[in-house]
């Protein structure tokens, strides 16, 4: 990595997940929790934290709801109020990252941007540091760069960077983007050694986005002119407001990224993970010799391959359990405990917590969503 | 029944069962449960119930532990504090029912006494009464009479009573009475027709019991009646204490019923239950079309045959849950929740509540015991 290189780090922290129901809820969605490795940590203090050392704490910004800004600060001592982008409304990635990259061109023109996901996990965080670094650097010399996950089995839940010739060590052409594809397919990918994991992590020079949003998505750009004349100024606020209230609403992927000519792929494999369900977290989580992550305490009787969440305000304020829970003869579950629910159901049943949640909204029950 | 007779209940409500735990404790034993279809009520006010019409609420008595006198009369608000029998330590069945019938003595000799436990289900109500009427009729000829239950199963866990000939409708001769049996000898039983479940509920004459008591316990007979000297006196309470202290640990079955040469048996078919665990609670309990048992507002996805009990004091005191329940995909489950525990099993592991509460006693977590 050139030492002279600045790097900000563009967190997006918009998400309102349900597949962590009943501990993610509107106004804690999954990067507010202390899921898998993370924990007692929230998943986006965990991200921030990993960054220590490629960037600099008042180089992190947090793309944001406005009606999360709150909560979210909160979960970031270390930041100062300037580090939030409250978005007045969701309008996907490429408003964000646009306004983003308007912001940080205006501190340092030539500055390098990451853009993150807020909720996922990176088990060797040193393998992780390094594969950005080389990400910096590819960026630098003034092409998108983005990080593909080595692929360790043929899921068909993520979207996949098929990678080109090698550019230089460690750095490959993109030679496309590709949905999510059928189990055949993936077993493909797999098998070929070419397609990488799609894990939404971009790294480029500030000025290089906004030429690339000039040319990919022209009427954002002229929208986006309005707005970077504003930054700093009086009116920022209304700008900011005008902006998202008039820009197209596009993912980076869709906007960008699968339009532009010149990209470059870094292989990454440093234990990712997109913590995407009780299930995986599960998967993440420490456990006992019976496969049970569970809360110290917990008597487990012929309890196998278990995980017991307990998120219940008692337990993050004081650290101790008043309420004990006993598994007895019971296999596969998880088991969710907040202030006001308890979930139970099989681990592989993970992705149906959203029908509990269609159902809370079906009879009105807006308080538990 | 001869209407000029005068009935005593004897209810006996001393246990400490582990079986219901987490809803069961030391100071909250099964009988002070709302359990199955007794709920909201407890067991033991649902036993008291069953027996109106048969016995005025004076002469209902009550037989439990001293520790346990408050909690019982706080379900009790109808009986007085007379009703309550405290024994200062735990004798088993016979040294309370001589008590018992000492002082039901000394109120009319000639009164008929039914022993009953206080944490039985008796589905058909007037049945029940009718064949109890029957057991204090076949008593008034001065034999103690028990009733038998006609058994639906080969049922293991309990003790049989082998019926003899028929001495008037409806009542007959005891042949003998039979512990617990193997599999294959209850299946005899019970394709046999010759054989009833002892349910514990014993119907006598006051001075017929005294009279057995002193016949096979001479001992403790003789114990008996310096405690009835006292009673009523300014030193009853010594007696009593002096009485608990020094008498044999004997069961009423074992000391008296066992090896009285005369007894009567009234069969009965009332839909017993002595609910004995989680299992049988879901068994008696109220079941939608997918056989779960559960709080109303309970969420409920592709879940069958579950019992979700919400024990929590805020269910009893406001009558509302303000802590959802969701159970996705699971079936034949049991979650007991309460205000310091949460319980989740397989209905058919119901037995092993026990050791719960063994570890809970080797960790010394005395507190939820």
């Amino acid at each position: 990595m050139s030492s002279n290189q600045r790097i900000f780090a563009v967190i997006l922290a918009g998400g309102s997940g349900t597949r962590f129901w009943p501990a993610s809820r509107r106004l804690r969605p999954k990067q507010l929790l202390p899921l898998g490795p993370a924990a007692p940590r929230s998943l986006i203090a965990s991200t921030v934290e990993r960054l220590s050392g490629l960037v600099e704490p008042e180089d992190v910004l947090i793309a944001t709801g406005r009606h999360l800004v709150e909560a979210t600060s909160a979960e970031l001592p270390g930041l100062s109020s300037s580090a939030f982008l409250a978005e007045p409304q969701a309008r996907n990635t490429a408003p964000c990252i646009a306004w983003a990259a308007a912001l940080v061109c205006a501190r340092d023109p030539e500055a390098t941007v990451c853009v993150l996901p807020s909720d996922q996990h990176a088990e060797n965080t040193s393998e992780f540091v390094r594969v950005l670094a080389k990400a910096a650097d590819s960026a630098q010399e003034g092409i998108i760069t983005t990080i593909g996950i080595v692929p360790t089995r043929p899921e068909t839940g993520y979207g996949y960077i098929q990678k080109g010739k090698e550019t230089s060590p460690g750095v490959n052409a993109v030679e496309r983007f590709v949905e999510q594809p059928d189990r055949e397919t993936a077993i493909q990918y797999l098998n070929s050694g070419e397609y990488l994991w799609n894990a939404g992590i971009f790294v480029f020079r500030a000025k290089d986005m906004l030429a690339a949003i000039e040319r990919h998505l022209p009427d954002m750009a002229a929208q986006l002119e309005v707005l970077r004349a504003s930054l700093g100024g009086p009116n920022e606020e209304t700008a900011i407001e005008r902006f998202f209230s008039e820009c197209q609403s596009i993912s980076i992927d869709y906007g960008v990224m699968e339009k532009e000519a010149q990209l470059s792929v870094v292989p990454g494999d440093f234990g990712w993970s997109d913590l995407g369900s009780w299930e995986s977290a599960w998967e993440l989580s420490k456990k006992d010799e019976q496969g049970n992550s569970a809360p110290q305490g917990t008597i487990l009787v012929d309890a196998r391959d278990n995980l017991v969440e307990d998120l219940r305000k008692q337990i993050k304020e004081e650290g101790t359990d008043t309420r004990l829970v006993a598994l007895v003869g019971v296999e596969g579950l998880c088991v969710v405990q907040t202030d006001d629910a308890l979930l139970i159901m099989p681990r592989e049943r993970a992705q149906d917590v959203r029908q509990v949640v269609d159902e809370l909204k079906a009879s009105g029950r807006e308080r538990l969503i």
